[in-house]
């Protein structure tokens, strides 16, 4: 396998680890330095069990689909499907894995709903 | 070069093109029936006339620089930086590309600044 397939593999560990709240199959794909951010809020979270921690404490219902995963070397791009009850909402998520094939980043966006600005309607459709 | 090195090298053509505003280098990029969705406003244009008129149209003086660009296959994903006078802002783009190496799908995602919500501080630092 080569860098590319572990990494895709990592990737997708990641993502089905967290949706079955499998605690020490998460850890397995985790470095102990992992650093976990949030760009939206200025938010970081250094160390594999804060981050475990983290995640065993998050609130609500969630649950994880992967809707794309792009793996190129030891990055990773996931684009989720994240729904929390009724609510549905995507999420970006950026990996890097280290050398020996562990996250040991992850960078979260969680991008809102809004309404467009006006002055575009001549060219796009709404769904 | 194989898929993913052209898909890669299509990935930064259309952001460099973009950044320059010079249309017939992104024109060449681009399928004459790409799709541009913005699921954040729900907003989808169809067509490369359209597209190369919403971005020549697009208002402000915006720049762009890629902060990771990850390629595998026919897909890609870009995570920028942008910048529009003093504002900063980060956008994850998603791409396909067709088997011609043409952008025949990209995906925009701005997820703007928020603040955290309670009950985690004790896990996270801020910046």
């Amino acid at each position: 396998m080569d860098e590319t397939a572990r990494t895709r593999q990592v990737a997708a560990e990641y993502v089905d680890s967290l949706e079955h709240r499998d605690w020490p199959r998460l850890t397995a794909v985790l470095a102990e330095d992992v650093v976990y951010e949030m760009p939206q809020t200025r938010e970081r979270i250094r160390g594999r069990s804060r981050f475990l921690q983290f995640n065993i404490e998050y609130p609500g219902d969630w649950h994880l689909q992967p809707r794309r995963v792009v793996a190129d070397g030891r990055l990773a791009a996931l684009w989720l499907d994240v729904r929390v009850a009724a609510e549905r909402q995507d999420a970006c998520v950026w990996l890097e894995v280290s050398e020996q094939g562990l996250i040991n980043r992850v960078t979260d966006y969680w991008p809102e709903s809004y309404d467009p600005p006006a002055g575009r309607e001549h060219l796009v459709e709404r769904w």
